[in-house]
């Protein structure tokens, strides 16, 4: 997004073409809000956006959507971007994603999040229960989850609560990067692949 | 099992008081093989033997079953035992597993089994569908699988394969000794946990 004269997230948010304000209203048509009709990929996380922007580019047989709960976060990661047809972003909290999407995603990524590692906070983690409840009614045809972490409490978690919710786990790779060429990663993968740290991966359909 | 004379396989079998030598006939009644009516936890690999023999010494709550494929290994294991009133051996195939049991064993635990690398014996792997499939009628209730190995590919398969036969996963632990302590160990365990090794383990149920 051209707009290196824009300083405050306000402007920036307010002059994106992309980004859609009233994702409430969008719910069950979501794919009115792209080009061309055809599967929506979802990314819970965005982040600084990379992941998202160079599938997008990538795979222009797909829609994307990335939500991201913070406003400079948001911000930072369309200043990244330029316009696409098969890309948008909204600013929301996953937690009310099930009064956002209605029988209309057909895959959703969870790259890296939140390890919440306090058990008492264990529910904030996005494969948790609740989540998993809440994403029961976006899927369109099979549920299928994409995940990718650096943090192997996390991914135990998240093969326990998906299977117990009756996910079929496939693609489970402790070091996916070795098993992997040419990934599509986001920065903060970068960063840690490069360390050296082992990125854990697994794929649930349900 | 007293009997430091015995020379051979042979004879150290053919004089073992708990090793059931027709067990074929035992489908369906296998309590009848034991003192007490109480569940049944069985081990298909016992190799030497250790895990399933201090357990039963450990939980005389449980009537424990091993079974082990070769007669070499077996006499080994064997020789290494007293008579348990809650322990008994078998000589056998675990292909041929639901031609021995149903609707009868409260538990199976996978230790340390083949990891089978190559990819055209899969199969052979004892959390392969084709093995996951006989197990079904070999449950008496709930069906419960816990596993440990070091092998990082048999473990990451048998995520994908369990989970895609609807079985829940916990206690999933990708360092196992770390989190656990006085735990019983196989032989072959114990040497590779001083090696440092990772142990991984899980538990499966449906």
């Amino acid at each position: 997004m051209r707009m290196r004269n824009l300083k405050n997230t306000k402007e920036i948010l307010e002059n994106c073409s992309f980004l859609i304000t009233n994702p409430l209203e969008k719910k069950g048509s979501w794919q009115d809000a792209f080009v061309k009709k055809q599967p929506i990929y979802l990314e819970i996380g965005m982040g600084k956006g990379q992941f998202l922007y160079q599938n997008a580019l990538s795979h222009q047989d797909i829609n994307f959507i990335g939500i991201e709960k913070f406003d400079n976060v948001l911000a930072k990661a369309i200043l990244k971007m330029e316009e696409l047809p098969n890309l948008r972003v909204i600013r929301f909290d996953a937690e009310q994603i099930d009064q956002v999407f209605s029988k209309e995603i057909d895959l959703l990524y969870l790259n890296f999040s939140d390890p919440w590692p306090k058990k008492r906070h264990w529910s904030r983690r996005l494969t948790s229960p609740l989540f998993l409840e809440k994403y029961e009614g976006i899927f369109q045809g099979e549920k299928k989850i994409e995940m990718r972490s650096d943090n192997v409490p996390l991914f135990t978690y998240s093969i326990e609560m998906l299977s117990q919710k009756g996910y079929g786990l496939s693609e489970v790779s402790f070091d996916y990067h070795k098993e992997k060429e040419d990934l599509i990663m986001s920065e903060y993968e970068q960063k840690f692949s490069r360390q050296g740290d082992k990125i854990y991966h697994l794929f649930a359909r349900k």
